[in-house]
């Protein structure tokens, strides 16, 4: 998303600090990564942009949703979306969720553990599960391989376990990596899931879905394989590995790859100071309000309103609470004379910002706004008033 | 706190998660330390623990309070708390707070850069500023010097630059770091101070205000000074280093050492797993959901109710969420024993847990519930259900 003349004028609009959504960039995300990969079906990962709107706009979409507690059931229950269109994909689910799942009438789980097949087959018996395979260590930003999923022997077991427990083995997931670089990644494990599908067969049990999962990246900052891409990478590896049985289904769980570039945090600057050598710069967002993927070190291209040119010097930059963990950057190139009240932007920022949000320090979380509610009408108006 | 029976009760009766709060240890630790340094006027920093029975209790024992936000004071006001019982401490202050919280009549902020005095001037004119001096390196475990308070030249010159703007400089803070296992640090400060108020002097400036910050430790594993053995430092410095003024006004701004050790976290297992070599416990409480302080490192002492005597080995343990960062400890023992609905407690937890919750994964943050409501007669009516 680019800070485009809308972007600006409602930045002028709004109190900050605020995430400002663009519907239309999720619906071309979407649209791409449907023709990527023929027949897949899409689960969006709710957790990564919970928002009513983008939920409902998925959904007119004909995405299906990856869930990860009873309060996301909840939510897109009361939203109107079918239960059938639910993948609770959480491996650490709560027994009190699963029945709640499944007495709403969700009936597919992943596990990636006995002791959570066992939760599963008492509280939702005979239910679709899926098994969480754990990638080795992938080129990504966050590796999810060590807490989820497991290693394909111990899938194995799990697949006969289930089974033997009345629940219904359908397939396989895994995750390369959230923000992954490598699209062979995808490649390495359709091969295991080809060799796991084998084995289930040689038992008996024909399982047919692959969970792609999500992890395919957006660019903040680094070069990053297109999804077109990614989709070549999987599309052939089905071909190739998966020749001994009618074609698989593929489901995929994006996330940050959905809602990530159609957001742009806006936050305004409240203090500048000098303090021995370091330039300090300090916002109204911080890692508590919608910059918590920072400390994990997360780097957003920052760019400051209307001193885009400005020579540049090193600041350090942290947000508006009391509290030493609320840095955002140690080190960050900014215009040297951005001060007070200058609207600085935190781009690609539509995933994992606001959902992450805390009312720490008695400041509330940024809010979401959308571009959809400016009409271009409110613009000109701005634009006339000012000739 | 300890856990009592009462403790092992409540955590039978109420759904996990939740922080158990006793307000009789606040109290206690209220009182102590107005026992420890005389005359000292405590600020409770309300962004620890803003329960508003906290809240409430504190200033039923008569404390003033420590705000950082509109939110906070606005929350203050609604309990019924006078203005002129607030210091609106933090130094990275939106414009819009500072007018806000003039107008509702609070005059006493704290700053540490130029134009931090200049907001203030503009919107709270003519009033009492004190000024935060930064600590070089102490022994704490989140030094907080980095982003606040400055040196002790840059404090000399913003107590002129205040003064000239007409503001009232009243005093100097300072914050040994949070947890601060090293009681001769407030006297290395208090040097400092007084320095600052000779110099003051000579310009013709009397200050007599000394925020003592906060800082106090409490035990979690490693062991503390006292707050007798704490205060007894502070007392000695300031006969020795202030003879030259009358006895100063001493202010502190206690937010752990008030509310941290009367607050316990109640979870409860909800998968146990193996995974290649490493065993996984998984809880209904995590990093995003009331133990965030584990990611920079905080050690909870971390009990298994009815398993405390077992034999223990190596675990990992992590939260609730679909997300890699939500993992509390990579290595803890933890009884070998351990499984699926065994409750789990973490001591000390009153303070920044409850604060810093998040709604992720659509999962909501862990319930503040009081030892108060409890009744002796409800633990009775079970033990005689029981025989």
């Amino acid at each position: 998303m680019e800070i485009t003349k809308k972007v600006r004028f409602i930045s002028r609009k709004v109190k900050t600090p605020f995430v400002l959504m663009d519907l239309d960039i999720v619906e071309s995300n979407y649209r791409r990564l449907k023709d990527a990969i023929p027949g897949v079906k899409i689960f969006y990962a709710v957790k990564s942009n919970s928002h009513e709107r983008v939920v409902n706009k998925l959904h007119d979409l004909g995405s299906s949703f990856d869930v990860a507690s009873k309060g996301e059931i909840e939510k897109l229950l009361g939203l109107g979306i079918e239960p059938s269109m639910m993948s609770f994909g959480n491996t650490i689910k709560k027994e009190e969720d699963i029945k709640f799942a499944y007495e709403n009438g969700i009936d597919l789980f992943a596990v990636d553990a006995e002791m959570e097949i066992e939760k599963i087959s008492r509280n939702a018996p005979h239910s679709k599960v899926y098994f969480r395979l754990a990638m080795g260590e992938t080129d990504s930003d966050w590796p999810l391989s060590k807490k989820f999923g497991t290693n394909i022997e111990h899938v194995k077991d799990l697949i006969i376990y289930a089974f033997k427990l009345g629940l219904r083995p359908i397939g396989v997931s895994f995750h390369v990596g959230s923000q992954c670089y490598d699209k062979y990644s995808w490649q390495v494990a359709l091969m295991k899931v080809a060799d796991i599908f084998w084995f289930a067969r040689l038992q008996g049990i024909k399982m047919n879905v692959i969970n792609l999962g999500g992890g395919m990246p957006i660019k903040y900052v680094r070069d990053i394989p297109t999804v077109e891409e990614i989709g070549e990478v999987i599309n052939e590896s089905i071909e190739e590995y998966f020749n001994f049985m009618d074609r698989p289904t593929l489901y995929v769980e994006p996330g940050r790859s959905m809602v990530g570039d159609a957001g742009i945090l806006v936050s305004k600057v409240i203090l500048r100071s000098k303090k021995d050598m370091t330039n300090w710069i300090y916002l109204d967002a911080g890692v508590f309000h919608g910059l918590m993927e920072t400390i994990e070190d997360l780097r957003y291209k920052v760019v400051v309103e209307g001193k885009e040119e400005h020579q540049k010097k090193i600041f350090t930059l942290a947000g508006p609470t009391c509290d030493s963990v609320d840095v955002i950057y140690d080190e960050v190139e900014l215009p040297e004379d951005i001060s007070l009240n200058d609207t600085v932007y935190f781009l690609n920022a539509g995933a994992y910002t606001v959902d992450y949000g805390t009312n720490f320090n008695g400041i509330e979380k940024p809010k979401e706004i959308f571009m959809e509610d400016f009409s271009l009408e409110e613009q000109k108006e701005e634009l006339f008033a000012a000739e």
